[in-house]
C-alpha cells in the first residue's frame, strides 16, 4: 500500500490531486475535521463517511494524555479505538504544548510541560512525539516543532525555527515506519518571509513525502497570512502535498487552494457549530439570533445535506437555546457537510478549469463576518 | 383513521395489544422515550425510529415554556417542528407544574406558577392544557392534574385527588379534537389503595379512550408501587390501554407489564446515559468506573446495537471522562435500544406464552444496583 501523492489536474497555482494512504485514498484539496479527542465532537465516523470526509486528524497531545497511549495500544491503535478505518492523520502535540505558555519550558532536547488537564509534568522530545504517532498508529505523523506566538521577535523566531528543523531532522532520523506512516515537515519561520524560505529549503533538502505549513493562523489577519504563504509557497516541490495547518473557513481554504495548498485541518466549523453558528454561502448565520425563532426554513436553502433537507432554522435555534445535544449534532453536521461540499466543488472547478470564474462567484456572495 | 386499542394476546394479566393512532400502529406494552424540549436529548428521529421506537412522550410545560406554542404552531405542529412523524404522546404539565414547590399556587379553577426558566407567571388550567395540546397536535394527550409529592398525608392526597377528577371532566367537556387526539384520564390517589380505587372508578364513569395512572414512581419504593398497582389496576376496563408513568427501569417495566400494563415513559434511560450509566441483562454498568479503561468488550456482548457492534467499554469511558457528546450518544442509544428491545422481548414472551418463565429468567440475572 504505501504512501504516495498525485496531482490530477491544475489550474495557475491550484492543483487536484489523489492522496494514497494505506488506508485509502483522499482526494485533494480536502479539509481535514479535527477530532482532538479521538472522536471528531458530535459525530459518529459512519456520519463523517456519509458526508464525504476523507481523512481526519487527532492530537497526540491530547491522546498521550487522555486516555494515554497504553490504553489505544490495547485498543490495536487509535483508528480501531475509535471505529474510524479512513486515512488519519495525527499533529506532534508542538502546537499544543506551545501554547500552554508558562507552564512548558523548552531545551535542546525537547520540552518539558504539565498537563492541562491535572498539572502532571511531563516530556516530549522529537524521538516521543514519532514513538507515540507510532503506537496511535495514524497515516500521516507530523514532527515536534517549536511554535512561536503571534507577534514574536525576528530573534525568537528565528531561534525556534533552526530548532524545528534540527527536530525533523531528529524526527527522520528517528522514523522507522516509513512504509505504514508518511512523516510531513513542518515548515516555521513566522511572519517574515526569508525565514519561511530558509525553513522551506532546509527540510525540502531532507526531502519529506509531504511539507506542511505551521504557525500560520495564529492570529495574525488573514491578508498578513496570505503574502506569507507567497512568499514561499511557490518554492515547494510541486510533487508532494503541501498542508497548511489551522485553516477552516471557507474563504481562507480557497485563498489557500489558489496558492497551492492541499490539505487543510481546523476546528472553526465544529467549534462554532456548538455555538450556534452555521456556515453558508454568504458566510454565516448566528442561529441564536431572535430573529430566527420564527424562520421555517434551513440553515441553507441551497444544502443538500441530511439537516437542511429535514430541520428548521427555527428549530434548531430552539435546540440551542434550550442547550439540546442534538442542536450540537446538527450544526456540526450542516457545517463539516458545508466545508467538505465547498471543497468538492473546488476540486471540480479545478478539474474543469472553471477555478477563476468560481473564485470570482466565491467573493461577490461572500461576506465573512461575523466568524467569532 | 382515529384512535383504537385492540388486544393481541394475552398472558394472566400481562397482554399485547395494537394501539391505533392517526399517525401509525404501535405495538403494546410499549416504552416511551422522552424528548422533554421536543427532542429526545441526543437522538436523532431517524435513530429513534432505527431501533424500533414506536411512540415518544414530550411535555406541554416545557414547550409551552420554549420555544412557545407560537413557533410550534407556525411550524405545523410538533410533529413537523421537530421532525418526528410517528406517535406522540404530550403529558399536560401537571407533573412539571407541581414539582416548582414553592413556585407555584394551585387553585379550582387551575394553577399559576413561575417558570423555572426566566421567574416569569403564567396560568395553566384544564381548558388551557387541552387548548395548548391541541396546538401541539401531539397524538395522546393528558389532562391538568394535581400531583402531591411523597410522602403526602391523606387528607391533601384526597383533595388533589378530588381535583385532578374535576379538572379531568373539565377537559373531557372542553376537548373538540377527539378524532385527531385521544385524551386519556390520569389516576391519582397517592399511595392510598381506596383512593386509587375511588378515582379509577370516578374516571371509569366518564369513558376515557385509555388510563394513566400518574402520581407513582415520585420516590416511594418500588415494592410500595407494585402494591398499590395490585389494589386498583385489575378494575380497569379489559379493553382500554394503561399508561403507568415514570417508569423506565428492565424491572419496573417487566412488573408493570406483569400488572396489566401497556404504556410507560421515563427519562431514566436517557438521564443515567449522559451520567456514563449504561443498561444491561444484570442491571446496569458504570463506564466512569477506572475498570473499563482497558476493557476491549462491547458494553454488553449480547446486544446488537450499533454502539455494541461498533464501539468498546474503553473507548465509550474516555469519551464520557473527556466530556465528549459522542459519549452522551452511544450510551444514550444503546440505552434506548435495550429498553425497545427488551419490550419486544417482554411482547413476544407474552405471545408465545412463555411469560412465566421469562419473567424467571429476568429475575434469575437482574441485579438493579446501582440504579442511580
Amino acid at each position: 500500500m504505501g504512501f504516495s501523492w498525485t496531482v490530477t489536474s491544475r489550474f495557475g497555482h491550484a492543483r487536484t490531486g489523489e492522496l494514497q494512504t494505506p488506508r485509502g485514498t483522499v482526494e485533494t484539496p480536502a479539509f481535514m475535521p479535527v477530532g482532538t479527542q479521538a472522536t471528531v465532537k458530535a459525530m459518529t465516523p459512519e456520519e463523517l463517511r456519509s458526508i464525504g470526509v476523507g481523512m481526519i486528524l487527532s492530537n497526540t497531545y491530547h491522546l498521550y494524555l487522555r486516555p494515554g497511549t497504553e490504553v489505544i495500544a490495547r485498543a490495536g491503535g487509535l483508528h480501531r479505538f475509535m471505529n474510524w478505518h479512513g486515512p488519519l492523520l495525527t499533529d506532534s502535540g508542538g502546537f499544543q504544548v506551545f501554547s500552554l505558555g508558562e507552564m512548558r519550558k523548552v531545551e535542546e532536547n525537547g520540552v518539558t510541560f504539565r498537563s492541562h488537564i491535572d498539572g502532571s509534568t511531563h516530556f516530549f522530545s522529537p524521538e516521543i512525539a514519532v514513538e507515540v504517532q507510532g503506537i496511535l498508529g495514524s497515516d500521516i505523523i507530523m514532527p515536534l516543532d517549536h511554535v512561536v506566538p503571534y507577534p514574536a521577535s525576528y530573534a525568537e523566531t528565528e531561534d525556534a525555527m533552526w530548532r524545528s528543523i534540527r527536530w525533523a531532522r531528529r524526527s527522520m532520523d528517528y522514523h522507522q515506519k516509513r512504509e505504514e506512516q508518511a512523516l510531513f515537515a513542518i515548515i516555521q519561520g513566522g511572519m517574515f518571509n526569508d525565514l519561511r524560505r530558509t525553513c522551506s529549503r532546509e527540510l525540502m533538502e531532507m526531502d519529506f513525502p509531504g511539507y506542511a505549513i505551521g504557525g500560520l493562523s495564529v492570529g495574525e489577519p488573514k491578508t498578513l497570512m496570505y503574502r506569507v504563504l507567497d512568499a514561499f509557497v511557490q518554492e515547494l516541490p510541486e510533487d508532494k502535498p503541501r498542508y497548511l495547518m489551522g485553516i477552516g473557513s471557507a474563504d481562507a481554504l480557497l485563498e489557500g487552494v489558489k496558492r497551492g495548498i492541499d490539505l487543510f485541518d481546523c476546528v472553526l466549523p465544529t467549534r462554532i457549530a456548538r455555538n450556534g453558528k452555521a456556515m453558508v454561502g454568504e458566510g454565516y448565520l448566528v442561529l441564536r439570533n431572535a430573529g430566527f425563532a420564527h424562520d421555517m426554513s434551513p440553515i441553507d436553502p441551497g444544502c443538500s445535506c441530511y439537516v437542511c433537507q429535514n430541520y428548521t432554522r427555527g428549530y434548531i435555534r430552539h435546540l440551542i437555546k434550550a442547550n439540546e445535544i442534538l442542536g450540537h449534532r446538527l450544526t456540526t453536521f450542516h457545517n463539516l457537510y458545508f466545508l467538505t461540499d465547498f471543497m468538492r466543488a473546488v476540486r471540480r472547478a479545478i478539474q474543469e478549469e472553471k477555478f477563476d470564474a468560481f473564485y470570482q462567484q466565491f467573493w461577490e456572495r461572500f461576506d465573512g463576518s461575523p466568524e467569532e
